[in-house]
């Protein structure tokens, strides 16, 4: 049974990965952005990260072209609206550009179709207040990148219409990604929040010259990311004493107070900070190419992924 | 050649776990403890998580008795530090404690003995100030567990002998841990701080009602954890946009901006909040067993260190 088709409108970083999210899960997608050579951007790495994939992955040609063949580059908004029952708005991160985007969805969009946003920075209030189907507007909140790292950050509030949070999420769910519910909006939802408080420590801790890049890049990758890529931060924790979560807070609670008054508050992006974070990190990784680090990253990714799947808690050793 | 012996002084569930990466490197491990009870549960624990271990690695019974057969328990410090060359202090974050502990260390101890602190919470002036041995104190700070996760933080200053340094370094990347240098102290030095910062945001989203448990710990295992075990906070931020670290922290400083400013830091750890959090997070996982959850824990971090092994950034392509 074929499925209906959905939209991507705008056509960026975190566009362009999610139109590789659709096509894999089998979904016509249409494609909008209001810059034609975005656009055509976005299908030149569609077509590379789709033959990388496919090398990597070992899958047959047919595969990466019958995806391929799911897309259709539109040249207006009504076109790429036509008959979708899902819309995916990955504008940048501009409020008033985002409200008259949503104007033009709700306008020129089927009544029935769902309008979702890719944006953590502004609740459906802001974007779609007032609007008249403000009911089928919801956030689906991805990380960079969707077709890479799944979990998908869903909020609705009173105003919208349940059964849009149902399909959104088994739409989702079909898709391959794992929507995880937020029930309030705050600017950066849960994922950015978490993101952008090691961010900025990270940035304080290089500012102040307290170590340098590789060991701030290795205090995630060898330790604190290997043990969050298990679990959460909590549970992590509860691991750190015999007697779980509330002995280990009860003991380091002090600890934890002096080190969170002592973290970087005063971190500024200033054009010269930025020069000097991007001298520091380097154009690239250990002189390999940004294309080929890429495809290392999501690969090594992949793996992980696939060791967690055969090693899930509870189910039996699966050592062999 | 035989090794020369090491001691562990202090056996809580990090001094525990370092008898376990001594010993496993195959040095003869003296421990002591000034309450001789906790000495005797290090030692059950040990011998537990060596029989799980051993099963889980397929090890001979042999492997898991040679690494038994180095532990030395003592019953006074003095015996402890008997001939050792390396002591790792492993006492409760308790500055005055930790004081008297290093003037008895550095009166007690051979005067070539390097002596290394687990604290990350204490410089070396604070622990060590004004003592005879202060050029071999030095600080050694790993996560937890040592004996899963390899970073051990090294930290030293202009007091440091370099011999100590070097030697320490060496010794660490001798029994299979990854020394990060830290040059400045600051309470909680690189990786607590990044953890730190996490966990008042993770708690900060529970108490603010923003998400539950569940998804705020998705949000790690499933996808920032994920992305942060196979590279740092700053490579995967450049990862996010083509042009690199410059272009992506340019393009979004204003929304970095904004969830900074609203971050919390209004968390306090009181024995109410505690309370709420260790009910929220639950005495153990998905009905599992402590002790079940945490072999299944270390196994999979172990299976994604061998995939990291296995698949490194510029090595010919692994498939197969």
């Amino acid at each position: 049974m074929p499925r209906r088709a959905v939209a991507v409108i705008g056509t960026g970083t975190i566009g362009r990965s999610w139109i590789r999210v659709f096509t894999r899960g089998g979904y016509p997608t249409r494609t909008w952005d209001p810059d034609p050579e975005q656009q055509e951007r976005a299908w030149t790495w569609l077509k590379a990260d789709l033959k990388t994939t496919r090398k990597r992955q070992g899958l047959r040609k047919a595969v990466a072209r019958s995806q391929r063949e799911l897309v259709t580059r539109c040249a207006t908004l009504e076109e790429a609206l036509d008959g979708v029952a899902y819309v995916q708005e990955s504008a940048p991160e501009d409020l008033a550009l985002k409200q008259r985007l949503f104007q033009d969805l709700d306008a020129r969009s089927d009544p029935g179709t769902i309008l979702a946003t890719s944006s953590s920075s502004f609740g459906l209030d802001q974007l779609a207040g007032g609007l008249g189907g403000r009911h089928r507007c919801i956030v689906a909140h991805p990380l960079n990148d969707p077709h890479t790292l799944p979990p998908v950050e869903v909020h609705w509030d009173e105003h919208t219409n349940p059964a849009v949070v149902r399909r959104t999420t088994r739409f989702l769910l079909q898709v391959g990604q794992q929507p995880l519910p937020v029930r309030k909006h705050r600017p950066g939802l849960v994922m950015e929040r978490l993101e952008a408080a090691v961010i900025r420590e990270a940035i304080y801790l290089l500012q102040e010259e307290v170590a340098d890049v590789e060991t701030v890049e290795a205090a995630l990758h060898l330790g604190l990311g290997l043990n969050w890529a298990t679990q959460g931060p909590l549970r992590a924790l509860a691991l750190k004493a015999d007697g779980g979560l509330h002995e280990h807070l009860t003991r380091y609670a002090a600890v934890y107070h002096r080190i969170w008054s002592d973290l970087g508050t005063d971190v500024q992006l200033t054009p010269d900070l930025i020069d000097r974070l991007a001298r520091q990190v380097g154009p690239s990784q250990a002189g390999v190419e940004p294309q080929e680090y890429r495809a290392w990253r999501d690969d090594l990714v992949e793996r992980i992924q696939r060791t967690k799947t055969t090693h899930q808690l509870g189910a039996e050793d699966g050592a062999g």
